[in-house]
């Protein structure tokens, strides 16, 4: 199995080693992480979502969506989410657990003005993603900057699973300084 | 975009087609989907597993865990799952909503029956999954048939999204024969 997966601060490392990488590379495992919440009756809700930004020294990520989404609906109800990865090739699964802030309209503005052209056609669907249309293109893009919402992920838990000849899986918890223990897989 | 993601019932055709070469195929993206559930106290939660039967006939999903793991507490607080993929090259997204029971002992009995030796290391580790251990490899796996589960995922519906120079989103509803409808995406 690999060296870091026995070292807790390694096995951290790598973690946000492979965040960073996902923000960076768009053919990165973690440049789409699936962002889980719940729903407002009680559903659990699971959904690809690009990785933005993954901050180590503040231990937050960053997600951008419509506004006027369902995961929008949920996060408003509980604003929770788990992101969760699979790296293939490193055998390593990370579970990370967060408190979602939301921001738009003026507080968005300044990353906004980063977002590409070609991306800002995701912001702002007509009619509003989810609602029912008779055929399947049946909708326009309308590049829309009061559509855009950015969640602002502030992780309280990371988990990380190597899968090896023999497993190894750690926890590390905002509330004790990230410094990571050991649990049976 | 593709032709299938224009019309609704070969855009299920898609999703069965896939989740069927998921079960058959190690290699395939919807061998490991990512299993999302509501932890007992409301937070979401998400974790791969794989993927061990799909039956169209019965709209139902098959995945096998440690009666002891995290995921089985929750499940027993609120039986309720998504099931996530998303297909790479087909640049597809499927979201499925489950009911959950949990068969295990004499009710999984024949499913373990046919499990591979290598894969019954999986079940029955000690201390039980998600206990703290001082070190990384201080645990046993003990193949034990008393802590196999079989999660049985009764779909009350499929969402799929295709992505292309424009993206198509479906609907299905177990309640309306999974007759299917638009929607904005």
């Amino acid at each position: 199995m690999s060296d870091w997966a026995l070292s807790l601060p390694d096995m951290l490392d790598q973690v946000w080693q492979r965040l960073g990488r996902g923000v960076a590379d768009a053919k990165a495992p973690a440049r789409l992480p699936v962002l889980a919440t719940v729903s407002p009756e009680g559903w659990p809700e699971a959904r690809t979502v690009v990785l933005r930004a993954a901050t180590r020294s503040e231990g937050t990520c960053e997600v951008h969506t419509d506004l006027t989404s369902d995961k929008m609906a949920s996060l408003s109800a509980a604003p929770r989410a788990a992101l969760h990865v699979w790296e293939p090739r490193a055998q390593l699964q990370m579970r990370l657990a967060a408190r979602v802030q939301v921001l738009s309209g003026a507080e968005a503005a300044e990353r906004w003005a980063r977002v590409p052209d070609a991306s800002r056609a995701g912001y702002g669907k007509h009619p509003a993603p989810g609602t029912p249309i008779p055929g399947p293109l049946d909708y326009e893009t309308r590049s829309d900057p009061a559509a855009f919402a950015v969640l602002i992920l502030t992780l309280d838990r990371i988990e990380a699973l190597h899968l090896g000849p023999q497993h190894s899986r750690a926890l590390y918890l905002r509330e004790d300084g990230w410094q990571g223990r050991w649990l049976s897989p």
